[in-house]
């Protein structure tokens, strides 16, 4: 599995992906599951993968490939979408055209092939965005209401963004509120596995401004994790029934 | 859909489950999901089940119907039988025929009906125990490693659980983990539902020491739930990144 979360707040985009990737419990790999396609400045967009490695592999490198298509135009090529409405589009059918073909294959085996994406980002003069696509090329978007999307093994770390997230959540809370939520998932499902790959967008910089792979070991986050659990502990015993 | 959830402790045995069942979103019934069969000071027997209401309510049917029976033995009636694991035994030949009647009855209408069960208790002079109960009939059960089962809506309740609750956890504590366990269900899935159903069974005392419904509005249960959502704010904030 995968654990991917996406908060879109009012002060900017803030993305957080582990690296996981299982064909079975006895064959595990580590891939990057985040991918940034930029023109710092102009144009930033973040997309995270959940699913079939195959799915998402593909669907990116024909993203790609449209990307350095000079027949590109578009409605094909994501870094010369006029926004992101039409992002969400083009990777929607991407993704869509090519899970079909992978189904499609995998038919005699009566295997399933399926995969879902967050893409978030922003194009200067217009507004931050963020989608959750799903397998069929549909998508849905954060909204004020709901700030936050997830794709992958969500339901463990969904409380603590339950509780702390709304728009007004600062880039800095946010990082905590994406770190704990990954590290309630970490702890309680094996299939998701560090290193962790971090990713914020200031509102209207048009580029990542921070970008961080989170190690397994690493100092802070042992450190943070550490101080959770010692926080809800202590929390524990001060609630009374 | 349900979450129920069982601890099996050094000082007893601490139940909780919702009462929530839905038959698609647009038909949501209150059912209760705990039985209790004791006879005081010599045997008792907690039932949670998650699943098919018309298996589970058939499974438990059955299983009154055999207690009920002059004829029945130790092979066919829980209260007769000389030890938990024999009563997992029945519960799960029980249920399994159940199952099976049924998947056969709704085969033409490929619809699907399962369950799952949890059951603990003591019986005189024997260890208090607690199976979770397949939908196969096969069981397992908790130990000292993990001291937790649960059935049904598991996720978003196990990060408190796997934080806080160990074989020493007192049954004031381990009352109150499992209430924050179902607060943090409840938040996040509308398929589990108040009123929840409370049930403590000290070791030795075989017999359920404590019985509790909590209806929605509960003022105990709103103050512990809203003393944690502020508790975990509040570590939220003195956690630094």
């Amino acid at each position: 599995m995968t654990y991917c979360v996406g908060l879109k707040l009012n002060a900017g985009l803030v993305l957080l992906s582990d690296t996981r990737t299982n064909a079975g419990l006895d064959n595990i790999s580590c891939y990057r599951k985040m991918f940034i396609f930029e023109e710092p400045g102009e144009r930033s967009l973040v997309i995270m993968t959940a699913g079939s490695l195959s799915v998402t592999q593909t669907t990116l490198a024909r993203l790609e490939e449209a990307i350095e298509d000079e027949m590109a135009d578009e409605t094909t090529s994501i870094m010369k979408a006029p926004n992101m409405l039409r992002v969400a589009t083009i990777i929607g059918d991407t993704l869509t055209r090519t899970r079909r073909e992978i189904a499609d294959q995998c038919r005699d085996l009566k295997q399933q092939a399926s995969a879902s994406m967050i893409v978030a980002g922003q194009r200067r003069g217009g507004d931050m965005r963020m989608f959750l696509i799903y397998p069929e090329g549909n998508f849905i978007e954060a909204t004020d209401d709901t700030p936050f999307l997830q794709i992958g093994e969500h339901k463990y770390g969904k409380p603590i963004l339950d509780r702390v997230v709304t728009p007004d959540t600062s880039l800095s809370d946010a990082q905590k509120a994406v770190l704990l939520s990954m590290d309630s998932t970490l702890r309680s499902n094996l299939s998701v596995g560090m290193p962790l790959d971090l990713a914020v967008m200031e509102k209207d910089a048009c580029r990542v401004t921070t970008r961080r792979r989170i190690q397994e070991g690493d100092p802070d986050f042992m450190e943070m994790s550490a101080a959770w659990s010692a926080a809800l502990r202590d929390s524990f015993t001060k609630v009374t029934l």
